[in-house]
C-alpha cells in the first residue's frame, strides 16, 4: 500500500528519523576502552526520565516483560506475598507472571475503565499489621482500557497504613510520556520499556530501583542470572555489561534521551496531554464513549473507545488496515471486540492525530457505526487551536 | 518539533522506506565488471514509465533543470525558433533556459490557471510554412498553478498542421503520477526529474528522446558535454557512464521503479486521481477556488488554492510551517501571495492527505479566512469513501 | 580515527550492509494480520541453520545468557543433577548460571586449551545407573580459548553408555559458522546468538529444542516466564509472540539467513575453516603458539594466541586498538593476560584477515616480541592461494 | 562474495559510517525558512577546504565533469585562448571539454608520468604578449598517472610573466586529501567533486571561484544557465538553490566537513602522505616502478603501478576483483593494460591499505609476476612503524 502507515497503536510507537538514523552503527567491541563514553552517559540520562537522583537504572536487552521479572525476582524471595490491582490485561500479566515465580499474589480486582484505589490499598495495608505483604504492585497506565492511575496516591496510601513494602510501578506506557515521578512517590521498582515513550523499537527493558530496593536485592530468594541486578551492578559501574548488549539500540536510546530533553520533559507531557485532549474530544463529538469509566481516569497516551452495541470493534480495525493504512490496536481480553484503542505517544504530532482521527471515522463509518465525517477530527481541531500548540504558540501565528 | 514532517509541497515528495533503505549503499567501483547489471535493466525499466519502445532514456546527475537543458542542447542550433507556452513560472523558466542559450522563443503567453492552447499552436504551425519552428515546447503539469495540459492534443494539433517541429514535454511534476504516453504522443523530447512521481531524491534528471530527436542531435549545433547524448549513449551502452555517477540514486531509482510496477502504473495513476479528488472536494467545502480555471486544467500532482481577498498565501503557509509542522507550497510570480499550493503526488495515501487538509484547516483559520473546521476533510472523506480506495476496495470491508 | 575499525573479536560481528540496511524500518503493528509473513519463515529457516527437522526454534529478545537460561528453566527442576565440562570462561560461566538456579552440576574440570572429554562423560554416565544425570552440558566453541569440541562424540558416548540425560550445547559461536547438527547428534538444547555467525547485532538469543526437550518442559519445575517455552509455543504457532518483539532485529534476520542460504551453509564452513587456516599459519609463522592444546581442538572461529613470556597479551591489544584501529579479543580468566585474540567468524574475508594479520604483527613488534613483520601475512596468504578462495576459484583466474 | 569489498579505485571513496547515517534523511521543502539554517554553514565551511577567504564556493548537484563545465562556461567566451596541459586521461578529457564548448586550446603535451611543466608554462605566456591566453588550466592531480603537480610553482610561473590569464585547477582528487591553497595560489577556479577527499557519494560538484573569476563571469559569453554562476549566487545569497538541491548529499557533506575538521586539514593530509609512503614503500619491495616518472611527481592519493613486460594489468585487476574481493584502478588510455592503480584517499587507515595490498599481491603472484608474498605488506609496515601513525603515536603504544 502506497504512502506511509499510520501506526497508532500504543506502543511499538514511531521511531523518530533521527533514532532511526542514530542506530545505523557498525557493531564494535563492548569491552573497548571506547565503550563507556557512550554508556555511562545513558544511565545518568535516564535517571532523568525516571526522576530520580537515588535510584539506580538498569538496562536489559530485553522486553518490558523481561524489565517486570527482573524488578520482581530481584527483589522477592519465593512465597512473598504480593498486593497488586488488575483492571486490564496487562495487569493481569503482570499478576501472573509473580505467580509464576513463586509469590503468593493478594489480586485487587477493579473494574475494567478504572485503576488503583489507594484507599483500598491503605485499608488492607493498615490490617497487616505483621507486614507479611511485602510488595505492592501497581500499573501505572493501564494500556488495554487507557486508564491511568494515581501512583502518588498510592504513595500517600502506603505512608498513611505506615507500612514498609515495596512499592512497584508498571511504567511501560507512562514513562517518559506521563509524570512520572520515582523519588517523590518513593516507587521503589518502576519498571519501563524502549518501544513507547522512548520511541525505540521494542529490545530495552528498564529497571529503577530505589536503594530500598537494592537492599532489598541483597536477600531477595528468587532465581535470575540473566536479570540480575548485581551482575549489572558489577559490570555497569565502568561502563559494561555482562553480556554483549543491544548496540544499536544504546546509540538509539542516546539520541532518543537527547530528542526528549531537547523538547523538555514537561513539555513532553503537555503535548501529550494536549493530543490526547483532541483525541477525546473526537470520541465526544463521535457520540462514543471510552473504556475510563471517569475524567479522572482517562490516559494521555492511549484511548480505549466502545463500539456501540452490535459492532466488533475488531472490525474497525480491520477495516482500518485493509482500507486505510492504519493500525489501531484491539480490545483484549475482557474487552475484546468491545473496543478499539488509538495510542496517541512518542513522537507524534497535531495532524498525524488528526489524520488517525480521519482514518478511525471512516473505518467506523463503513462498519455501519452511525459517525458524522468529518465531526471527531472539527472537534480535535477545534481543541487543538484552543490549547497550547505543538509547534508554536497560537500567538506566534 | 515533534512527529513526522507532513511534506506537501509538490516535490521532492516523500521518499518511501523501502527507497530509502535501498540507497544505504557503500560506495563501489562504477567501472566493475558487476556495474552493468544495476545499470541495464534501469534503462529498461525507465522506458515503461515513459511508455515507449522506441526512445532511449538519459540519466543525468542533475535535477530537472539539467534534464530541461540536455533536451534543447543536444537537438538544436543557436538561433533555432521554438514556439513556447508560458502559463506559470515552470514554463516561464524553460522559456528563459532557452532564450539564454540562444534559442529564439516564440513565446505563447497563456492565462496562468489555463495551459496549453493546442488550437492556437496548430495556427501558428500551419502559418509556418518555412518550416522555420524546430521545436515546440509544452509543459505537461505547471506545478505552479496546478494546471495539466493535453499532450495528446498538442500531438494531433502538430500532425493536423503537417508540421515536422520536434515536441518537447516537460514532464517532471507528472511523469509516473499523470498518464504519460511517449510513443502514442510521439513526443520527441520528455523531460523528469527524480524528485516527483519516482519518489527519490532530486539529483537525477531524465531526458527520453524519439529516435527522430536522436537524430537531430548529430547535426545540433548547441554546446553540450555534461549532458551530452552522444556521451552517454556510447558509455551506456555497456552499461556504464561517461563520468561518476551518483551510486545511490541509481540503486534508490531501481527500488523506486519496483515499487512503481508492484503497484502498476495505472493504478498509481489513479490513486493519485483518487487523493487529488479528495482535495478539490475539499476546496470546494471550504468555498474556496483553485487557480486552476477549469475543471478540465486540474492537476491530479498539486492543486493551488486561492486564498481570500486580503489573505495571504504567504500566512498560510508560514502558520502552517511553524505551528503545525506542514509544508505546502508558495504561490510564485503572478500568484505570489495569491495561493497557496497542496502538492499531492508520489508515495501519499488518504490519512496522509486527509491530516494535510486538516491542517491547511487550522492555518487558514489562524489567518482569518472563514472556513468550517472539519469541513474539507469531511469532504475529502467522502469523496475517498466513494471512490476506489487506496487501500482495499471497499467491497472487501 | 580515520578509515574503518578492524573488528576482530569473537563477536559482536560485523554486520553486512544488506542486514544493515534491512534493519531500517518503520515499525509496525505486531499484531498486525500481516506480520506473521514476516515471522513463520523466520522459524522455518532457522531450523535448517541448526540442521533440525523435528526441533523447535525460539527465538527471545535477550543475548545469548538469555538462550542459556531458558533452555536450563524450561526442562529442569531445582537441585536436578547436571553434568558440565569447564575448560574456559564461557563454559565457566554457564555452569554459574546453572549452579545460581538451583541444579546441582558436576564439573568436569578440563584444562584450558582443551575441551569436552567423551570417554569422561561416558565413565561417568555408565555410572549413573539410576539416572540422577538429567543433563550433559557441553560447549561447542569455548570462545575464550578458541577451542572446539566433538558434540558428534558426546553424543556417541551418551548413546554407548545408553543413559537417557538431555543433551544440551552451547553453540553461540559455532552455529552458523561451523558444522552443526542438531538432529543428527540429538541435541536436545541448542544454544546460539544473534551477534555471531548470524552477522546480526546482539539482541536475538536462539534455542532450539529437541521432541525430548520440549517433552520435558512439561514437567520442569524450575520458573520462567520471560523465557518460558510454552508461552512463545502458542504466540508462535500463529506467527506472533507473547511480548513485544525487537522488529529491525527480526528483519536483519531475515536478510541475514538470506545471506546464509545464499552462500551456502557448507560453503559457509569451508570459508570459516579457510580464513582459520590462514590465521593459524601466520601464527606458526610467527613462532607462536595458540592456546589450543593440539590441533583436532583447533576453532575455525577463533585463534588464542599466547604471548611471549613477559608480554601482556592486553598490551598488543591495547596497542592494536589505539594505534591500528583494531580490536582484539582479551584473554579472560585464567589465560588474561597470556593471550590475544583473533575472532574470524562471521562476514569475512581474505583481505580483511590479512589486514588483521599485519595490525597483529605491528602491535606485537611494538610491544617487544620478535616477530618479522609480513611473516603472518605471508603465511596466510600462501595458504590462502593454496586452498580454496572465498572468491572464485584460482582456476578462474 | 562474504566480507566487505576493499574498495582501492581513486574514487569513489569509501564513505564513513557518520556520513551514510547522515544521509538517512526525510525529504524536506527546500524553500522552507529553515533550510538555510543547513545550506548557509556548508558554504562557509567549504572556503576553509579550498583555503580560501576571498573566493565563492559553488554547490552543483553535478559530477565533477559538471564542474570543469561550469568553470570555464561562466568565465570564458567562445573562441578565447587557453593555455593547457596533457599527460593523462583526465588532462585530457578537460582538454577535450574545453574544445567542445568552442575554447581554443593551446595543448602542452607532457610524457605521462610527468604533469604541469611551470617553465614551459611562463615562457608561453612571456610570448603571449598581447594577453591573447585567457586561461591557464592545470591538473593538480591526475588520477590516471598518479602525479601530482605544483601549483604553486605554476603560479609563480604566471606572475613571473606579468601574465593575467585566469588559472583554472581540476582539484577534484586533490582537494580534501593534498594541500591546496586556493589564495595562497591565487587560483581562480577551483574545481573539486565529492566523491574522493570529501568522502561522499558523486553527485555534488564543486566550484571556487575567485573574485577576478567572478568578475569575467560578467562579461563570459559562453552559454550556460544549468551551471551558471549568477543564478546561484542570487539563490545562495540567502541560502537557497535555483532548482531542487540533491537534499541527502547536502546533509551527507554537511557530516563530511564535521569529519574533517576534526581530524583537522593538515593531519588529513599528513595521514594521505603517510599512506601513500606505505604504498610506495610496497611497490619498491616488489621490485616494480610507478608510472610517475621522478618522486617529485608522486601522488598522494593515486599509485599507478606498472605491471612486467608480457602483463597486462587489466589481469591483475580482474583477478583482484574476483577472487580477492578487491577493486582496483584500471590503466587509461595510453597506459591501458599497462599499469593497475591504487587509489589510497579519503576515509583510510593503515590496516585497510595493508589489506589491500596484500591483495595486490595474490592478484600479481596469481597472474605469473615474480613478486614475494608479503614483501610489499612488510615493507609497508616498517614504513607505517617508522613515521607518524594514523592512530595513537608510537610513543604512547
Amino acid at each position: 500500500m502506497a504512502g506511509r502507515h499510520f501506526l497508532f497503536v500504543p506502543g511499538p510507537t514511531n521511531v523518530p528519523d533521527r533514532v532511526t538514523r542514530a542506530m545505523v552503527v557498525p557493531m564494535e567491541d563492548h569491552r573497548s576502552p571506547k565503550f563507556p563514553e557512550l554508556t555511562l552517559p545513558l544511565f545518568q540520562e535516564l535517571k532523568k526520565v525516571f526522576k530520580t537522583t537515588d535510584g539506580q537504572v538498569f538496562i536489559f536487552p530485553s522486553s518490558g516483560t523481561g524489565a517486570w521479572e527482573s524488578a520482581l525476582t530481584n527483589t522477592l524471595s519465593p512465597g512473598d506475598k504480593v498486593l497488586a490491582s488488575r483492571f486490564g490485561q496487562f495487569s493481569h500479566l503482570w499478576i501472573d507472571l509473580a505467580q509464576r515465580h513463586g509469590l503468593d499474589v493478594q489480586v485487587l480486582e477493579e473494574e475494567w475503565g478504572t485503576g488503583v484505589k489507594p484507599d483500598k490499598i491503605e485499608e488492607i495495608l493498615r490490617a497487616d499489621k505483621s507486614h507479611q505483604i511485602k510488595a505492592v504492585l501497581a500499573v501505572h497506565n493501564e494500556t488495554a482500557t487507557g486508564v491511568t492511575s494515581d501512583i502518588g496516591a498510592v504513595r500517600k496510601a502506603m505512608d498513611a497504613a505506615g507500612h514498609p513494602a515495596l512499592l512497584y510501578v508498571d511504567g511501560v506506557s507512562s514513562i517518559a510520556s506521563l509524570d512520572f515521578r520515582a523519588d517523590e512517590w518513593r516507587v521503589d521498582l518502576a519498571i519501563a520499556g524502549s518501544q513507547k515513550g522512548l520511541m525505540l523499537p521494542a529490545g530495552l527493558g528498564f529497571v529503577c530501583a530505589s536503594p530500598k530496593a537494592l537492599a532489598a536485592s541483597k536477600t531477595a530468594q528468587l532465581k535470575r542470572v540473566y536479570f540480575d541486578f548485581d551482575d549489572m551492578t558489577k559490570a555497569n559501574a565502568t561502563g559494561y555489561f555482562p553480556y554483549t548488549p543491544a548496540l544499536p539500540m544504546l546509540y538509539g536510546l542516546r539520541e532518543a534521551l537527547k530528542i526528549l530533553f531537547e523538547e523538555g520533559l514537561e513539555n513532553v507531557f503537555a503535548r501529550h496531554h494536549h493530543l490526547a485532549g483532541g483525541v477525546r474530544a473526537a470520541v465526544k463529538a463521535w457520540g462514543l464513549k471510552t473504556c475510563a469509566k471517569e475524567a479522572k481516569w482517562d490516559s494521555d497516551t492511549v484511548t480505549a473507545i466502545l463500539t456501540p452495541p452490535g459492532i466488533n470493534g475488531a472490525d474497525v480495525i480491520s477495516t482500518g488496515y485493509r482500507r486505510y493504512n492504519i493500525s489501531l490496536g484491539a480490545g483484549l481480553s475482557q474487552v475484546a471486540g468491545k473496543v478499539f484503542r488509538i495510542g496517541h505517544l512518542g513522537d507524534l504530532n497535531e495532524l498525524m492525530v488528526l489524520g488517525a482521527l480521519a482514518g478511525a471515522e471512516m473505518a467506523m463509518a463503513d462498519n455501519g457505526i452511525d459517525v458524522k465525517l468529518g465531526s471527531g477530527v472539527a472537534a480535535a481541531q477545534t481543541h487543538f487551536r484552543a490549547s497550547n500548540a505543538v509547534g508554536e504558540k497560537k500567538s506566534a501565528a
